[in-house]
């Protein structure tokens, strides 16, 4: 599949995984995609945790299910009616979790390129999850990226060391199908923007000729 | 150019840029490739603004040379020694940087995904940098990820307004070749690590059996 293909397929995916388990082949070379993505100072901070145990995805799924609760309701009433129907993580139904965490430490005292910008170590680890996304695609498999959940519950539930950090939670499983439309434009949470708005000319909020 | 292959041949280019500007019509689908990443809540979070002003590349570049030199001084001799050859950016060479800035306002009070971890705005923004990546790297066009120097320089210099955060400068032209080890491999500086050493099972530190 063409990058372009991939970039345009991929969905973040919930409702569509079909039950069966990705088969390792498959899944560690999506894992090699990740570990192909650029990371400052050559640092690659990031692990991969694949969680399979049937009770350890439970346990994290009534979580996340406690999680999606507060949020409901902290909503306007509206806006709770809209979150209703929308579906928040495949953790059971893709029996696959991929932990993504981010280890700071790596790559020692003096790491180039972050002196300035010390965040770019954990952007790294965030390439890799897109490098990883897309391959998947291309896989036909699905990816769905939880983050209704508290960090230190995550940490405890897979033994994350301290010093370390979880950054995501990947459902990671066959799909049926791609969806055409993102979710939350399908079912009116959020409708997107046009590119040219996100585009700007040599200095911010100069809007953009189009260049095309 | 298949996924695989892109994820494979992309470099972080800083010394392989031609000289020639990228053309309006490419540098326009890879922004588009770009705004196609996922995003929490569907926010979009990003905005991109181009920069091709001679004098404002030449500012910015040498603000990233002074912020070099520090790196360098704070290096212990031997390792300084390894630094020396290393070229850090191709701010003037591409003619072309791509200022990615995150607007954590986007998206309203009630950002869906993000009341548990706020930082999922911020790591929308870096999915978008590594899908423009791969198209780039699909149309051999160059990025080179630029991390040194000081934020509050960078918002300065193209106008970004309070409460929105530079997140990158990426170098953006056309190449003559795409490195087939990347340069900190290549000077000595880090070597990477095996995959098998990133993967875990079940819990964190549980090694990896081999699952090809």
């Amino acid at each position: 599949m063409s990058v372009y293909d991939a970039i345009r397929l991929r969905r973040d995916v919930r409702a569509e995984f079909t039950g069966d388990v990705v088969d390792e082949g498959t899944l560690w070379r999506i894992l090699e995609a990740a570990h192909c993505a650029p990371s400052v100072g050559n640092t690659q901070p990031w692990d991969f945790t694949v969680v399979r145990d049937r009770q350890r995805l439970r346990t994290f799924a009534e979580h996340v299910a406690g999680k999606r609760r507060e949020f409901h309701d902290s909503l306007p009433p509206e806006r709770a009616a809209t979150f209703d129907p929308i579906k928040i993580e495949g953790i059971e139904d893709s029996g696959t979790g991929i932990v993504v965490t981010y280890d700071h430490g790596r790559g020692g005292e003096h790491v180039l390129g972050r002196a300035t910008v010390p965040e770019t170590g954990v952007y790294s680890a965030v390439l890799a999850i897109q490098n990883l996304w897309l391959a998947a695609t291309a896989e036909g498999i699905g990816v769905g990226w939880v983050s209704f959940y508290d960090s230190e519950f995550l940490a405890e539930l897979i033994g994350i060391p301290a010093g370390i950090r979880p950054i995501a939670w990947l459902c990671i499983g066959p799909v049926r199908e791609f969806q055409e439309v993102p979710d939350l434009e399908r079912f009116g949470w959020r409708t997107g923007r046009a590119l040219s708005e996100a585009v700007h000319r040599e200095t911010f909020g100069r809007p953009q000729d189009d260049m095309r």
